[in-house]
């Protein structure tokens, strides 16, 4: 493997299969020999979850979105340099559920204002980009309908209803063009195995 | 009062008598009829106290210095938010036992590199400063003896010995001189009376 693609994010509205869709691709890049490490954010590493922990649960008006974003980029800054980093050191492949691009497009829809944060914060504490990110997109009646299917009990995120359901899907596909580069969006309303098709072949043609 | 001195900062080593003299202080303009707000860092609020924990808890190194400054700066965040703005916007008194000349000291001493951090990440997401900051100065071993006979619990900022308080000595007169227009250093080897005194004179003075 070329240097190129070895640090894969999934993004996407809630409902839109990240989750498995991550672990589908990581069974077929172990299923080829690849070492693999599948992580998720907020989280990721030990000290990144209780984090993560203090920013989901209780009163979600407890903070205020400044004060959020610096939390999710210490605990960004701790998976990074516990999780993260070694895992590519080694050569392994890091496949991991969210990752800046959510935090970019949730607090970007929010405020306007907060977009710019967001990028210095990521630009002097993060400075990683993935080297390959895949946009589920779908409409977001159906994504809701999958998330509340779930038995969630960190509701903060998943439960803004549809109508925010659906600027985060624009926001999402604003952010694909803004870095066309890496991101590959994906039309998530299929059978979960046609879009693990695509993903895994997607992968393949980076990674070579 | 005029609107110049209203947020004053105690800094000084371990063992300096901060807590103290803010205490002091405080009663001292309350006697003198002023409204006051005496809190401190990190925390101040009730989500900075949770943050405060997370830091000062468990391993002493769990997170790495750059995580670390970020959760200080969330904590502080969150501390202007609920606690220091508020009460200044109802024109009170606010004095603070450690602010960011702590962190900027700490951090700066530790790696030079970091105090650039430190002031990046406060300009973007704090920005306000003290009115008034007491350096309180003394002989380390007199600073480290006195914190030792505490019943402390939160050993970490208290346990790195006294070649380590004679770095932040220097480093806290270094930063009186840097902002040499808000900082007032305090011979903190006198009597705790006599250095009220003097305290309460400044303060006086300043806010005339």
């Amino acid at each position: 493997m070329g240097g190129a693609a070895r640090f894969i994010t999934f993004e996407g509205i809630d409902g839109s299969g990240k989750s498995t869709q991550a672990r589908r691709l990581a069974e077929d890049l172990r299923a080829r020999g690849r070492e693999v490490v599948l992580t998720r954010e907020p989280g990721g590493s030990p000290g990144a979850e209780e984090i993560r922990r203090l920013v989901l649960e209780g009163d979600p008006d407890r903070w205020s979105a400044e004060t959020e974003i610096l939390l999710f980029t210490a605990a960004r800054r701790d998976h990074l340099e516990k999780t993260i980093e070694p895992a590519l050191a080694a050569g392994r492949v890091v496949i991991c559920d969210r990752f800046a691009d959510s935090t970019r497009v949730y607090q970007g829809i929010t405020r306007g204002d907060l977009r710019r944060v967001v990028d210095k914060l990521h630009a002097l504490m993060i400075g990683r980009e993935p080297d390959l990110t895949f946009v589920l997109d779908m409409d977001p009646g159906t994504g809701l309908a999958r998330a509340r299917g779930r038995n969630g009990t960190e509701e903060r995120f998943e439960d803004f209803g549809e109508a925010m359901q659906v600027r985060m899907r624009a926001g999402f596909l604003d952010l694909a063009q803004e870095f066309a580069t890496r991101c590959r969006v994906i039309d998530a309303t299929r059978e979960a195995d046609a879009i693990a098709a695509e993903i895994a072949a997607l992968t393949q043609a980076a990674l070579a």
